[in-house]
């Protein structure tokens, strides 16, 4: 329960990828790309898209393409792309970040820091805010999901500050199924957006982002650059049709999840409240506690200087339960001290 | 008193220049650079120093030869090199940056925030902590003053959680005015140091980089690479060294801030108390303030969403009082309205 | 025949991917990669061996692991790093490169070339030559082959040189089968090798960069700075573990490159006679030639400002008849003009 | 003579340093600095100019103003951008390089090659050839002169094939005086210029770079990012107002350096015939004969594989008369041995 990340490819994607259909994809296109893209373009309500290796080059193709030398962005504390790509929205993609409060609850930012941080004094000296990178769900605030309304409000007040925007949704399918509505209403007012075909999809590999027309026709070219070009990459995008299938099965990953929360409350565990498919738990070892759960045969992961357990499609009510019977065996009493835990920021669980 | 970069050179600055021995920097250097950079690394302390052409250089210089891709740093919000230097820390020194609240008093940072932002997961995928940054004088905390042991605590925690300390101390002399201790009690666990001859101390142009022979030679090859190493800078060296000489005059420039300030509050303006030469004014309405200050006759600047105002060695007894009279006209109620400024969150003033 | 970037994965691939063992990569490992790294290593006579999705990010990998700001490299004129890699080498990795002559044949330098681009002046304000880069098979010089001694005293003069080595191995089986030596014997001195799985070898995705144990560490961070560190990559290893088993193979599409050149020859076509898969064609105007070769159902490829045909598995006898036959019609005389052909000096065709 | 760099400023310089009158330059001008920017953009038929406190600051402000990541830049072989900058072009302003070969006589290149290296195949994935960076005079060639209607040709190729063009104009000065030419009759098809007013000119610090109004606002804010924004910068600008008289003393350094060559020549040295203030010597072993020459009084740099020797106010007819002398005891014969000397390919003397 460490992480999505580890989700096996289902049958059905193993047999899709043995019967694709394949072309040379850097050179003329591969058609089950090609359908992957247009697919998910649609579910998000873009022109077009494109196929990545990963969430965090898509992540990194969609702030090159809008930041430069001298230019900062807009983010919640503790984002993705501030925290868990290794600074290239910084060094590679040229911008200065400008994280901001979550001040609109967990995940979530106001509008009105948004105009705040957006404000540019005119200098020439000056950094000039010009994009607000969104994440939905939020993972290191613990998958907490933005509503459509909540989403376009924030956008628009970037838009009206003339700021571009960016939407992370690594987890937008989460998102759409905890809210009941479709992924294209989450992404009012985005310039691009980013979404992971791995993850509680399931897909072995692949994201994809997606924007205007004129976007995904640089974004390719900035695919290249990063060495993201594959040739006949149409063997996973066939895992990734079927991956699409499959938004749908995320709602049984939050019912999990809430039940994994209510168990670990039951016995002591001071613990969120999961919006999704994540579950943080407070506790003042973190290290310490990932032992004695690794110790009692349950992998969990940390973030933001907490206890991570997610789950997903490999992840059943009877590993859950398992899970908490081991856990039980811990205690919440055992895993950490007044005096001082190791400080854990962070980590790479994606 | 929008700024005390403005400040012109004295007649024995500029006397200085015209009789400089000079020679060629890059080649194989200039006596009078060599005799500056030589007694500015004595009063901090340090093993040696390196002219730079702008304070902004000194910076980058620094955290070009600490920083690197995947590598993070902390500094205080607000810092120089955060908001002021166009994220040249970020794009082009790589690193990602961590700014840290003001836990400890305006501009100041606890030892306990630098454990924790210093800890490191040790995951291969993790961002690096490697660098802390402070700023003494802190700019737009309003000249906020570190002391000695306040800054020995901090860079102790940051050297315990192997991290190098970058001191930026352009108005470091004011800082140390203010305190009654010489510069180098406030470089205590810096590696690096930079300062500026320009500013209070009225040189026309350069600041110096200090820190241990192998720093400054890398440091030669990185001015090299921006384009700051200059041929016959002995001329500007000579004004450097007639600066330093003026180090003990800004106590002049800090009574004459704290008498402003007293003015200014007695006309019902909300001012911070000044600690060095900065006076910064709380205003619903800056540009507006601005404007109207500028109107009366008294030109103002604007830093971290406030008003500025400097003082400086152009800035005498007879301005501050004309200018509290104009300003006196102006009145604090009509330069805001409760329903909302526009915001103006930073300038470029350095 | 336009490159041998298009061959299709085999059915054994797909079978192999369809029944892989897969893992998260990013976190703990995927066996099925894990065992196709260390194979290659192996071959390679490398200590390990990571997976990339592309051979542009395997070379651009070992690039970055040895520049930086201030060094320079040297590689064959036209290598692959150089023209068909969109300046990664230069903007990204930081070194400037040193283009060297093919004194030694084509796509092949010599050792006192090397020498003399390496010699470094000892200043600070100069460019450090500190790598080589080199190519074999050489694509742009057509395919052309290094043979072990020569390699090996090219490599000799580098390292005593004080410079790294790097082999952009891409096409390297084919080099090895031409030669009927094993790949091993193509790596001496060299620190790291980029071989591509894909290309000749037919795997749809993936190549691998090889190198020392600290290397490879410090590759996996810089191959998840890239975006390139992907999950259950394990169903793309597995393909790629099929396709070493197709080394030998590659004799095949050099026979029948040799009976391709032969017949464009007698067709009166300014053929190079080929050494491995690579046919490049002296015409007077490469686009005119390819649209007319397209027109009669035979797709060409450009590079270096030459017709580029090659051969691949997918390729077979009666293709190439079919496309001589074809050719035929076309004719070397209608394809260009003394007057002046359009320029064409590169094409992306990797 | 090791380079014109060492040239001291004149009485006259120093007098108008201590009596500049001087302002802000980063926040609302230095008037003199504003002077000095007119008078330049007017002697180069330039819209604006912009002061830079090095010439390599300048080359780097236009370079950073046209290149991107995939762009490419042509340049001639040896030009002060490929070689003494670095590598900035590369790694800082983005651009690959494209050595041109001296088609046209040394230093100098034809319409043709940059025609052919201009070409684009306009593939997304090739690089993007965007500027032709010429260098007049040309340093490493030997101070090598491009007249107005050669410059005006290649730079209408450059155009006609949509490149931007930046000419590195470092020594334009002696270009223009050894032709008898204004300096604006040398920047025909140039978008941006740089030119020094150190060097020859003999001011202690400066110079500047010229081209459209968007072009310099656009430089302003770069020169700020890059550290080169200096306050009271008027000081180094009075220098450089009083160096701009001294345009036509250079004359005498070509005079002299015509006589050095001569003597060189006669007491049996292969010399190049100088064009302008630039003399370089055919020896066998540079470091050798540099070592020879310092012992007898006359210091020499070296540039490209040659010795360097160069002419500048400093230096008079009794210096060259003396060195000559010197040289004489020391002997062609006596520096090199055809057995190999130690390569030593290019200093940093600019």
């Amino acid at each position: 329960m460490r992480s999505d990340t580890v989700t096996l490819p289902t049958e059905a994607m193993r047999r899709a990828m043995a019967e694709a259909e394949v072309g040379d994809d850097v050179l003329d296109g591969d058609p089950t790309m090609r359908e992957l893209e247009e697919r998910v373009a649609g579910l998000l309500g873009a022109a077009d898209a494109l196929w990545t290796p990963t969430g965090s080059m898509a992540n990194l193709i969609a702030l090159m393409s809008r930041l430069g030398r001298g230019d900062s962005f807009l983010a919640p504390q503790g984002a993705h792309v501030l925290d868990f790509e290794l600074g290239t929205a910084a060094w590679l993609a040229g911008g200065m970040p400008r994280p901001l409060p979550h001040d609109a609850g967990p995940g979530k930012v106001t509008a009105s820091a948004v105009r705040r941080a957006a404000a540019d004094d005119g200098s020439y000296a000056s950094l000039r805010p010009v994009l607000l990178c969104l994440e939905n769900t939020h993972n290191s605030a613990g998958g907490t999901v933005t509503a459509p309304e909540e989403h376009a409000s924030v956008a628009a007040a970037a838009r009206a500050a003339r700021l571009s925007v960016h939407l992370d949704g690594a987890r937008l399918w989460n998102a759409a199924v905890a809210l009941g509505v479709p992924p294209g209403a989450l992404t009012v007012g985005a310039d691009t957006v980013a979404v992971c075909l791995s993850k509680g999809l399931g897909a072995p590999v692949g994201s994809v982002v997606a924007g205007s027309a004129e976007f995904v026709e640089h974004a390719r070219r900035l695919r290249k650059m990063l060495g993201g070009g594959v040739r006949q990459g149409g063997v996973l995008a066939a895992a990734g049709l079927v991956a699409l299938e499959e938004i749908d099965r995320l709602a049984e990953d939050h019912d999990l999840a809430t039940r994994l929360a209510a168990g670990l409350r039951e016995r002591g565990w001071r613990v969120r409240e999961p919006q999704t498919n994540i579950v943080l738990v407070d506790v003042a070892d973190v290290r310490g506690t990932i032992a004695a759960f690794a110790e009692a045969g349950v992998r969990a992961g940390a973030i933001a200087g907490k206890l991570r357990l997610m789950t997903h499609r490999d992840v059943g009510d009877k590993h859950v339960k398992a899970a908490l019977d081991r856990i039980g065996e811990v205690g919440p009493a055992s895993t950490g001290s007044p005096g001082g835990p190791a400080p854990l920021p962070r980590t790479a669980l994606g």
